[in-house]
């Protein structure tokens, strides 16, 4: 029998907020809004507090659980892998992150060829006992039959989304003071939310190519490229711009408690980027 | 005379957090604790707030600020450059973060050799008006002889310094089950601190350093590598214990108002990392 | 009708090698040794030579060649794809780039625990007409039927596959001259070759993992991580070691017409990087 | 006394074509075109061959020959430094990578405002024997003082230096197709050369900001934006124009032994790049 020295005593009295494994890629599928399973593959954190009279945890009940739920990953399924995590590891806190890409069918403007396009998307979850127990068995006595899906009342959890949106904008400055043509540049925006009921990748991703001077495309023929040089010269948007106008639709969704928009420019003047951010 | 865009009023009403450029390349000057400067590389990003009312801000200021300041920065200057990227800005508040790369030199334990080795050094820094200050004039009307050096009552200020430390972990389960050797890895210890008087980063990087089962050295002799081999077997440390023993020197430290300790290991038996974290 | 730019004359006289597209993230199915297709996501770069006489390419091509075959990409299929992309650009050469993740069921040593392992692989490629073609159509005369799949005698092409294993490494100097303990690390070894009969990365990856000190996993009980440290520690390696050993085994090997082994140390008592490289 | 494994003989009868350390970060002082020392901090890589018949190289001497040279590498010192890692590493050929942030002045075109412009820059060098010299003693009996600066007959080197430069580039088909506007962006040209006599970096800065729709700049007014936009778009370049035109400038210059430019462009309207290359 080989000794658990993680499972010894600590006599620091000092406890750990976050022990687990970081940076581990898995391939995972992910539920579309078209119900479909988008087969993908995560960078993955996962993380458990640590009381203080534990020496430390035991990392390899991480991949167990994630090996359990990876063949369909959703956010209504995000809680019990969460609550399954806490459990197993015996903890009073469990944290988990997922960053994957995500694709989408884009239908370019005019010639409506279609192509894929790879949205940066993540779920970060954590849940925690309301009252703290203090009282955990040895890991070892665990009845892992005792382990219920979703929230309990004795249970807070705090979940969300994001996705990265590559986008265009044309500076509304360089438009104004110049007699022909004006800066524009591939952008990114970044938006995060917390959300009371259920909002997809999609949706966000809508709304912010709405806010952009024009949306960016895998693949575009001449008739398109007319078309969105076009377009985003007719609209031109500041980063300020452009998080002000993601802030707006967002703040008038009931369904969103919490969002974070961050809009950050590859300047085609500088070698430095412009950023913007609104959190509400 | 060209539009001033940025300066135009926008009737969206809503306040954007932060705005200001990202990922700027810049060589500076910091102060070490043997009070000579150390030419060294930043990454630099600069934010101040943009009021509802106004559409953009003036991107340029922030770089006009950062060459005013540049051939010395240290943290006793930090609140200087704040309180005058808000002043020339005309904001309510003013964020700067500064990564860059600092080098100590380290003498190896057995052969005296010595060597610089490169440890990945922040400040962050946010400046803000107690009372919101809604009644800005036209930023050309700004006299910049009213600017004063230094935090006013009327502001307040939070600075924070960090520092990355790599270092050697021996795992002691590896070494207690094992009948000879345990895996052991890089891993890299990251700091953050808020001080009430001042800590240079040569103390926190001792700190840390102590706490490992071995630093790292960048230049090795035969009997250092012996030395730190045995010492590292001598002292074997989960990720948990380094945290939980860098977090009990902190918190010893009466100096120091908030600290958060990270440590990450690349472990040598799997593809991905082990990871704790300290926040008190 | 909109002007083709990119199709005009240019008069300076300079070809350009390769011109295309990069950075390209795109899903596609890979062939695995089981015959089954593995669904993941490609970083792909594609590019063809542009004679004297043409301004510009046609990028948009790119994109419709790998949405006609992302479905089953497999090395057999590979000279098809760099064919046709260089059939519809018009071209004379054609070459392409993708790294992908490929997972691979690995069986920890002792606990017999299953879970997914991550490797890093690529396919590149380039065709080549072994005589210029300098009389090129008009793209727009271009009649796709004209197409032929493999290759064909009037061309040259080089296909090669690589592939990134992550291991264990464990220091024999420091074995040798310190009483107890060695330092060891995660290290990855590179392999790129050029065939003449199809290998599989399942066997690259298994040739690699023989000559490490230990294979790493991603999950393991302690069970098995003591039999890993054991085994390590009974199998020192430096990076020169590991990369004789793996070119030994593929100079052995009549099917084999080209490699390349690299190996990396994240040294854990270094903040810097061992390496190793042999060509043969 | 402790054992020199590394000394010890191999059997296998396979040479290693390079080992060494890689990736390690030090502050050095390059000399720049006005002749003083510019301070910045360098990513390096340094290997040697190794003989079939010894089982490893010895590290430790990399740093060792780097601390004896850093407060001065310019590229007339270069050879030297190969040269002293060939003799004290005991091998038959020595190459090194040095890449480095170079800052410039730069003075915006209307306003006249200076700041400074990072362009990452590299040596690489490699120098052999002719003729293999097979009879190496022991390196603990290598006696120093035989070095020589500089390359012998009996030698050959080859030395390349390059740079990175951040240019903004306007699309010609998109000004050509479209009633108004253009889509631009920021893209990036990496020129490798091969001399005969010195070039400095500044010049091959110069030709290629002449080559680009319009430079980049830190740091620019309203007037200077202005001029950009305007500029940018009356010189309308796609990566092939600009490869052509690098390439056109260095053709001429009869210094110049071997060239490679490369264009990237993080392309507004898509989420991936486009690229062309000419060697030569």
């Amino acid at each position: 029998m080989l000794t658990d020295v993680q499972n010894s005593k600590d006599k620091r009295g000092i406890a750990v907020n976050k022990v687990g494994i970081k940076n581990l890629s898995y391939p995972i599928a992910v539920l579309d809004k078209k119900k479909s399973l988008q087969h993908t593959i995560a960078h993955i954190n996962m993380y458990v507090d640590l009381p203080h009279y534990f020496k430390g945890t035991h990392m390899s009940r991480f991949l167990e659980v994630l090996n359990e739920y990876r063949g369909e990953i959703s956010i209504v399924k995000f809680p019990d892998i969460l609550r399954k995590i806490k459990h197993v590891l015996n903890a009073n806190s469990a944290s988990v992150e997922m960053e994957f890409p995500y694709f989408i069918e884009k239908t370019a403007p005019v010639s409506r060829k279609k192509s894929l396009m790879e949205y940066v998307c993540y779920y970060n979850g954590t849940i925690k006992n309301k009252v703290r127990n203090d009282k955990f068995k040895k890991v070892s006595d665990l009845k892992s039959d005792t382990f219920s899906a979703g929230i309990e009342e004795s249970e807070e959890s705090v979940i969300k989304i994001g996705v990265k949106v590559p986008i265009n904008t044309l500076c509304p400055c360089s438009k104004e003071i110049s007699k022909y043509g004006a800066h524009n540049q591939r952008g990114v925006v970044s938006v995060s939310i917390e959300f009371s009921k259920l909002i997809w990748f999609e949706d966000i991703i809508e709304d912010v190519e709405s806010c952009a001077s024009s949306p960016v495309y895998p693949l575009l023929k001449r008739s398109d490229e007319r078309f969105l040089t076009e377009h985003a010269y007719e609209n031109p948007r500041f980063v300020e711009d452009v998080v002000r106008c993601v802030a707006g639709i967002l703040k008038e969704n009931k369904d969103i408690k919490w969002y974070k928009v961050e809009a950050e420019n590859f300047e085609s003047i500088h070698n430095h980027n412009a950023y913007a951010m609104i959190e509400g």
